[in-house]
């Protein structure tokens, strides 16, 4: 690992976002007493929470109260600020909010936190409820929008500290009335209106499905993807790569072809625990190629797969999809390069020739790689970047920029520092990453950055120090003169907020 | 290497054949001086050779008469008997020879093997007809039937004692002459028919182009594929594999990709040579998967690349494309396994990967692997299939199966012995080998064999020494139980002939 000495964080947007935190750091303590009494018999002017959202915070009304146990402390926080203040319109919590004051409002949130109320008695969903409900939360639907839950609300949906509200043990009824106010506008959809994008794109029947199986998964559960007893008939045909689908996951095939495609699709999904011998940081495939690889916009493993072998000038060579991956996990991965037949490697082929169903060998796929950006209007600029990163990226990966975990499950990748991708990745040019960005992000609200801003904020996140270059050579200087001085937009060997970014020691292994 | 103690020949139709080589070995020290004599000046009832073909044997006449100098002896002496007792009709040499007994036939031919002719003055081929002559010679025109003349020929068309004719520095005329006659019926195509499926293939312009290339060869050189300076222009386009056309050599593209493809051909079309390093017999790709991988009968290897990863019981794992070909390396090569990301095995998957241009990947060709061959009417006999391999197969395989050269080049691959495919090839197997003869041999006219002779001619075939399986463990017992026990057609650990076929030591590395 290496020492990231000078961390510091200069910029006035994300000092502002720390100071609430340390002071989020103290709330628990002062609440013990005096959160419990307004909660639990509430004030002159303030109804006690208990009454609604029950002593445990488990909610009823059969679920038009919400569970609120367990719920991140600083969630609470901003909910509560947020029907107090009218930021979120809700004409039953407004009155009952009325007269808290901040510090009230910290200090019942992190009360909140801490209860462990037992689960509701919910209706289970039906058969096919259950099996389209597990496929929203774990893969989504992204051909119409719509990521899956576990991409923002964790893998277990227990949330994300300290802004994604966990799902877990929630009232199948308040789910579905939440998303269904998010698709009609009834409800506020901050931040970012992301979950207006994911309401919009669901149908009601999802709605009704998704909510059920959310409500019916037992505590703590990690949902895999689904896999159905028997591999769902389908008949691969040619198609082109214009409109091109990958094959539902439902029809991968049994036997061994199979069992090493859902292999090589668990590594993608989950990097470090599934090839964790060859990865040293906390991305996963799929930070860089949504939708395991799928998604047209970003990168996707289909395509790829039919373009090589491929010529790169990065190494010089024609390059075999083996060796493509084995890039990834040097660089992107900051790893140790797995042979190019380890089953690690072999599964990842697999998994992509699988994606390939049906697309036509070696026509360059116009999706290889990321939407092509045009040239900035203005040069690039980390000082512009960051006001772009702390209104849009801070939310999910951190003020600074480390990403986070949904417990002990990784939720949002580190974008710099120890735990990132190194500086021989790819997406440390910052004309690769705001292709990536203005694209992708925020996650399941991709183009609604501007250009100029998919830049900046790609300038941002890459004057940041991250670990060296594998390529390392004697110095940053001449590490930079071989590998770096080509590129355009390229910080490595640049000094940035007294910080040499690609610093003067070698990579640690 | 191994040594094949026993390879006695048993069989009555090549014990003929051997004794007919062992009398020619004597000819040559008794014909010096009468053959000399015979050829200069003939006799009485025989005019000389001289006359027509020139006193170096250069031919004349414009192309008329054929140059004869530095034939293949044996070659010349069935000619010369073939006129004689008219099975080769031509009224004008019948006559000529009549007079010739076997001896002098022998003697004769001999001395024209000896001799030594400038080459004769011909008009160049123009640029059109070079490059459609140099095609025809180094790759053919198979998608009409049509092999390669240094297919049989060999690279330097050089001719291959005992029965291939040269054709380097022949007449144009006589060329062009000899493939219209073959085409119309008007020379019988002895032996096999086989020139006479050649030329029927063969439009005009193609016989014109490649006699006068041939013609304009210069001495001893091998001709390597057309490359033109600039790729021609070609478009990729989605194709089904039902008629699957892979793209042409011409199009391959300037640049890194190009020449790893290019290299990848080089290897397939000579292994030894240019993947010496993990090859250890006389075997090349191009052998078992004609037309340089292309040919939809024999295993083409665009079809492989599509279909791979697939599961194979062989190994029981997962097998990517790499793995595949270095399971060829290890079993049909005899060889050393060249690492999955060596530059030999990565310049192969890129030579399959341009070969399946426009292919649907994952979607299985019928054409992966070898026609399916019905079950044979009655077992499969080596008994029966010596005979079969005597009519078609010794002619260029020798009749004790160790193929033959071409001057220093490989000409016809060796089909068992040392310098063969051991014992963990796929083609030991008596049923893949037989769908492999069936279809494609003899070479250039496949599908003339019946179902029963290509099961008896591959029992015949995997019936013979051959190097030790890899896999070999303890004993040959043990090694038969464990990879070759539950196959109905495998020789292996059986005793053919007084031979414990896999006898009884691991393959000497």
């Amino acid at each position: 690992m290496i020492l990231f000495a000078s961390l510091r964080v200069k910029h006035a947007a994300l000092a502002a976002a720390g100071a609430i935190s340390a002071l989020g750091a103290c709330a628990f303590l002062w609440a013990s007493g005096t959160a419990e009494s307004l909660f639990q018999q509430g004030r002159e002017g303030t109804p006690a929470c208990a009454t609604c959202h029950g002593a445990q915070g488990e909610g009823g009304g059969g679920g038009m109260y919400p569970r609120i146990a367990g719920q991140p402390a600083a969630y609470v926080e901003n909910q509560l600020k947020d029907f107090r203040d009218g930021r979120r319109a809700n004409p039953l919590m407004a009155p009952m909010v009325a007269g808290l004051t901040d510090a009230d409002a910290q200090a019942v949130a992190a009360y909140v936190e801490g209860l462990n109320a037992p689960r509701a008695q919910a209706q289970k969903p039906d058969a096919v409820q259950a099996v389209l409900g597990q496929a929203l939360v774990t893969v989504g639907a992204w051909e119409r929008g719509v990521p899956p839950c576990a991409g923002c609300h964790g893998p277990a949906l227990e949330g994300v500290t300290p802004n994604v509200p966990g799902l877990a043990r929630q009232w199948p009824q308040y789910l579905a009335a939440q998303l269904s106010a998010w698709q009609q506008g009834q409800r506020a959809a901050t931040p970012l209106g992301l979950m207006a994008k994911v309401a919009h794109g669901m149908t009601a029947a999802e709605i009704a499905a998704v909510s059920a199986y959310i409500g019916s998964l037992p505590d703590g559960e990690v949902p895999g993807m689904p896999r159905p007893e028997k591999p769902e008939a389908w008949t691969p045909a040619p198609q082109s790569a214009d409109n091109f689908v990958p094959p539902p996951d439902a029809a991968i095939p049994a036997g061994p072809y199979g069992d090493l495609v859902r292999y090589g699709q668990s590594i993608f999904e989950q990097t470090s625990k599934y090839a964790g011998e060859y990865s040293r940081n906390g991305l996963s495939c799929r930070n860089c190629h949504l939708d395991r690889g799928r998604l047209a916009t970003s990168g996707p493993m289909w395509a790829a797969y039919v373009h090589y072998p491929e010529y790169r000038k990065k190494d010089g060579l024609v390059n075999t999809m083996q060796m493509r991956i084995q890039g990834c996990f040097r660089y992107s991965q900051n790893g140790v390069v797995p042979a190019a037949d380890s089953k690690e490697v072999t599964a990842l082929v697999t998994y992509f020739h699988w994606l390939a169903t049906g697309l036509p060998t070696g026509i360059k796929p116009k999706a290889v790689g990321y939407p092509r950006l045009a040239a900035p209007e203005q040069k690039p600029r980390p000082e512009r970047g960051a006001r772009v990163y702390a209104a849009n990226c801070a939310l999910c990966h951190g003020e600074d920029g480390q990403g986070r975990k949904s417990g002990a499950h990784p939720a949002f990748p580190p974008l710099w520092g120890p735990q990132s991708f190194n500086w021989g990745a790819g997406m440390h040019q910052v004309d690769m990453a705001a292709a990536f960005i203005k694209a992708n992000m925020p996650y399941g609200a991709g183009n609604t950055l501007s250009d100029q801003d998919a830049w900046d904020v790609s300038a941002y996140m890459n004057s940041r120090p991250r670990p060296q270059d594998p390529r390392f050579v004697d110095d940053t200087e001449k590490t930079r003169e071989k590998f770096h001085a080509n590129h355009e937009f390229d910080f490595y060997g640049k000094e940035i907020d007294d910080v040499l970014l690609g610093g003067n020691k070698p990579l640690e292994k």
